[in-house]
């Protein structure tokens, strides 16, 4: 049997936020947005179609309470759901706020900007934040 | 009550594939990337989280058949699956089917390439196979 393992880039690139019932939360090191990925801890999936049906469903309530969550802490004007996994290909789902005033609007985010670090107390509060808000929704 | 209208720059830029429970299909104008749209037939609608819950979970078996269709009919290495509306709010979800050599590999299409026409007997007979394809799996 297999387990599940986060990709090493994925992991360096973002800070643990919470475990839901499927996906692992994280935030990626980038002040330009606040962006989350959803990474569900199973092995050896590449697209949302190698998930069974039921872990399809699973993954929608969760992009949707990511989604409920970070409009919630970030007051953010837009929400942008995407799956690619074209550079890496573990499957992960981001989920990322967008203000018109942010460094890609109104492109996509990808590739867009060099990522701007987070100030340690920002990022943490952050973090603290977003915990509060997916414990609050009991997802 | 409102009633559902297409964006009128959406209608433009694709061509009607096939309706499902939910969504209208849409090819995009584009021979870059076999490239689909999925759009609720509902008013008002910006976010995924706009969507009542279950028709949440009716989009995600809906983005799964296109996902299954584009992969048959094309045999597509990589999905990218992604509801962004940054550009046109009306809530649409892109499924798009991804090669190593296609134009904007491997970062996301939007806004990589501008947009090649498709010859009229090419897009014919995708639209017919995605259709066939489509109407086989009975979503």
């Amino acid at each position: 049997m297999t387990f599940f393992n986060l990709n090493a880039r994925l992991e360096g690139d973002s800070h643990f936020v919470t475990d839901l019932t499927l996906c692992s939360v994280r935030l990626m090191k980038d002040a330009n947005y606040p962006w989350l990925l959803l990474v569900p801890r199973k092995p050896d999936l590449v697209e949302i179609i190698d998930l069974e049906d039921a872990d399809q469903q699973q993954l929608m309530r969760e992009i949707a309470a990511a989604s409920h969550v970070l409009r919630e802490v970030t007051d953010c004007e837009k929400l942008n759901v995407g799956a690619l996994g074209n550079q890496v290909s573990q499957l992960h789902v981001h989920v990322i706020a967008r203000f018109r005033s942010d460094a890609a609007w109104p492109g996509p985010i990808w590739g867009a900007a060099p990522a701007e670090p987070y100030e340690d107390d920002r990022v943490d509060t952050l973090i603290e934040n977003l915990r509060d808000a997916f414990s609050d929704r009991d997802s």
